[in-house]
């Protein structure tokens, strides 16, 4: 029987420790691939600990791809890549995937109807505004007048270009209590949000390569390689993430990628997927993952999936985040880990420059995420879209229309995406539901490629959207099914 | 004689109103090209009016180009192009120039020992910092705290792309009281500084065209261009700014420009020159100059220089300033001001992306300026520049270097040239004041064509020098001479 000693765990809780131990030994070979594990009530047993505990992580291991699992069969050790500088054949995560080609450069996806105001809307589905009333305001407003009664004449110097070293010490302790990242406060950069920084890392790595973006992908990112003058190149996004196979057949030499969340499927990608992205990196001496961790911090269930970035070989893994997105988009401020070497070429090559965000904002989260706010406030917004995302199916299951849809929801970020048995085009379906007060974005519309894929699957973001507008909303669907 | 109503005057004072009226005479030809004008004294009596008054008033269309002097002679109003689309033969502004040749496609200006950080110096003539223990804290910091305690739910919506209504509407009417520019504020889009915004407007006009940039000119300015991935051409500049037959003779079709205060040389752009520029710009329907108006706050004397984009035929004119220089570089907020239709064409290009300025610090800087705190400041700052200008020209004065250095100065900005009379080479020079714990810039390192060029000149940026450090940095200097 698999036995780990909980003496040795430190500080840790039994989860995580006995988490840890099993991905360890799959890493590095000491559990064979599709070897049986122990069924959870035995572990359970065999180390006197609580069944939820191993069912937490066995959980974990499975969303992460570590293991899989087999009807009335139980849980065995997935084929991975435990050196990604190897060669060996690999198998891809056990569950299944089809293949795609992806378009060439294709053009991103042309601005829509839905790109127009939101006035005259009565429910907005498109809207991922955080639920700016969540947001612990008054310890924010309290931080940022401590620090003016300070007086501090730093307030009024300069930052350096990489930003506050305050800051970057913060954020590099948060990454390592949330992210598993052992990251130096020295390769992080700090600007004016993840699109500004996005647009440097274009400048850093040159125009003349050619990126892979997602496809399906989040629009803005495919907006900012677009303006930044940057060659992109789409790779299709299965239920898994994006397709190592396809980029490797593709000309890119730097990928961006959301492993952690991806938007609008909101797939997960497994570690076996995220080592062969290592592995293709690892292949060619100038190619570099961009990591876009946007929206990780909040899957409901357990810890979060550690990144790419926290995975052996990252030295070519770039990641990037914001802190719009989990703390209110009226702050601008986002961040990235460069490997060492690009760290250091970067601060080279923008030396002279200005760091974008002001000083005062950079003290005050700085304080903010010493102090805990910034935990305590990740927690309560888990809660928060939790209990939200359970009331906005609730309200589906009880509407007409649910015998007319299929949900597709993968426990984390803040929206879903709801399948709907109708005869009308994504277009008519828009209109319609444009002409009765609702706003949406179709599946369909974020492919750059074949846009016919995916066709009746509406997007639904609920973070900012009413449950009684949404009932309502609802019934509009509903016009779209009986027509 | 020449004679205007003073009591049509309304709100202006006298000089305004004077300066005005004979400004438009010579704009709309009343006032002929080389006429004559009435001498200061006689002009005073005639309108009953300070002789004091006349000749700010003359000196200010001086200073503009629209009339010129001659010794003994008097006063004689310039050949001016009067209309920007005529092609008329024109004259050049009766300073005398040289013409150089321009370097196509020179790189910028390659780092050098001067860009390490300042550690170790105990005078540093390349800090162009603010003086931030001027800036008005207190008033700041109150401005924050009350917005703050409105506790205003629109602290915590993303602020619009192009940036917060309030300020642009602050922007609009500063620009109106302070620059003659007559612009609305929806051509007014803010950002995260100048910088910032020069990557954005490279995005917004193509990376496929040439930009030309001034030679000599301010580094960040080619940095900026270069990491942006844009073709530059460089443009030599000569003791009235850029020159607009170079620039014709270039296939640049947009040109960064300094016309307030040129960064090192410190020249300022006459009217004629300003105009050949609007001219050049109207003769391709692609052509764009991009006014940096940069620093143009401190000018020491009179009325600032109206900005190219308040002449008229200014539709090609984009106006970038920022608030790093005014206030304190911790406040990284910049705007410029677009054209109307390329104002409309950004906005639809960049839908979608996020502004990278916080909205508490464009609530602060709207009331900032909306109660003339800015004013104040900026005033406040022009006399402090202007102090600090005469003591540190009065200790060179008594110092034994004196009469191996001739000064230029042109009664603006933070900083004035120092022509050194030394055998030694600017690196040399550098090298011995490096070693004698100065840290200082010579001019030629701005030239990116022929570095030759204006040799042994030091440029003293003094806004973050103190009077005893210059003083021993003149000792230093003295080595230079006798050795």
């Amino acid at each position: 029987m698999l036995t780990y000693d909980l003496e040795q765990r430190g500080n840790s809780t039994i989860y995580e420790y006995l988490y840890r131990c099993i991905k360890q030994d799959i890493l590095d070979g000491t559990l064979a691939a599709d070897g049986r594990l122990p069924s959870k009530r035995k572990f359970a047993k065999h180390h006197q600990v609580s069944l939820k505990t191993v069912e937490n992580t066995y959980e974990q291991l499975l969303t992460e791809g570590y293991i899989y699992s087999e009807e009335k069969r139980g849980y065995f050790v997935s084929p991975l890549e435990t050196d990604t500088g190897s060669k060996q054949a690999r198998h891809q995560n056990h569950v299944p995937f089809s293949v795609h080609g992806s378009d060439a450069l294709s053009p991103a996806p042309s601005p829509s109807l839905s790109d127009s105001k939101s006035t005259g809307f009565f429910a907005d589905f498109t809207s991922n505004q955080t639920a700016s009333e969540k947001f612990p305001y008054d310890a924010w407003a309290k931080l940022i007048r401590s620090i003016l009664s300070q007086g501090d004449n730093n307030l009024l110097q300069a930052v350096p270009f990489e930003g506050l070293y305050d800051l970057r010490v913060s954020i590099a302790k948060y990454l390592y209590g949330f992210r598993g990242m052992q990251v130096s406060p020295d390769q992080i950069v700090i600007g004016a949000g993840a699109e500004y920084l996005c647009g440097q890392l274009i400048s850093l790595l040159g125009r003349g390569r050619i990126y892979a973006l997602e496809d399906p992908g989040y629009r803005k990112t495919a907006e900012i390689y677009r303006i930044n003058g940057a060659s992109c190149e789409y790779i299709r996004v299965d239920e898994n993430g994006l397709c190592p196979e396809l980029l490797r057949e593709s000309p890119a030499s730097v990928v961006h990628v959301s492993p952690g969340h991806h938007f609008p499927t909101g797939s997960i990608m497994p570690v076996a997927r995220r080592q062969a992205l290592l592995e293709w990196a690892e292949e060619d001496a100038d190619r570099y993952i961009i990591e876009d961790d946007y929206d990780s911090e909040f899957r409901f269930s357990l810890r979060p999936i550690p990144a790419i970035q926290s995975l052996r070989h990252n030295h070519r893994v770039i990641y990037v985040n914001t802190f719009s997105k989990t703390l209110t988009p009226a702050i601008q401020i986002g961040y990235m880990v460069l490997p060492r070497k690009l760290a250091e070429r970067y601060l080279s090559a923008m030396k002279g420059c200005s760091c974008t965000v002001s000083a005062l904002e950079q003290y005050a989260l700085a304080a903010f995420m010493d102090n805990g706010y910034f935990e305590r406030h990740i927690h309560r917004m888990k809660k928060y879209y939790k209990a939200k995302r359970n009331c906005m199916l609730g309200v589906l299951e009880r509407s007409p229309l649910y015998s007319h849809v299929t949900v597709e929801e993968k426990d984390a970020g803040s929206h879903f995406l709801l399948h709907l048995d109708t005869p009308l085009s994504d277009t008519e379906l828009k209109w319609l539901a444009r002409e009765n007060g609702v706003r949406l974005d179709c599946l369909s519309e974020y492919y750059a490629g074949d846009k016919a894929q995916r066709a009746h699957t509406i997007i639904v973001n609920y973070s900012d959207l009413e449950e009684a507008a949404f009932r309502r909303a609802l019934e509009v669907l509903l016009l779209a099914v009986s027509e």
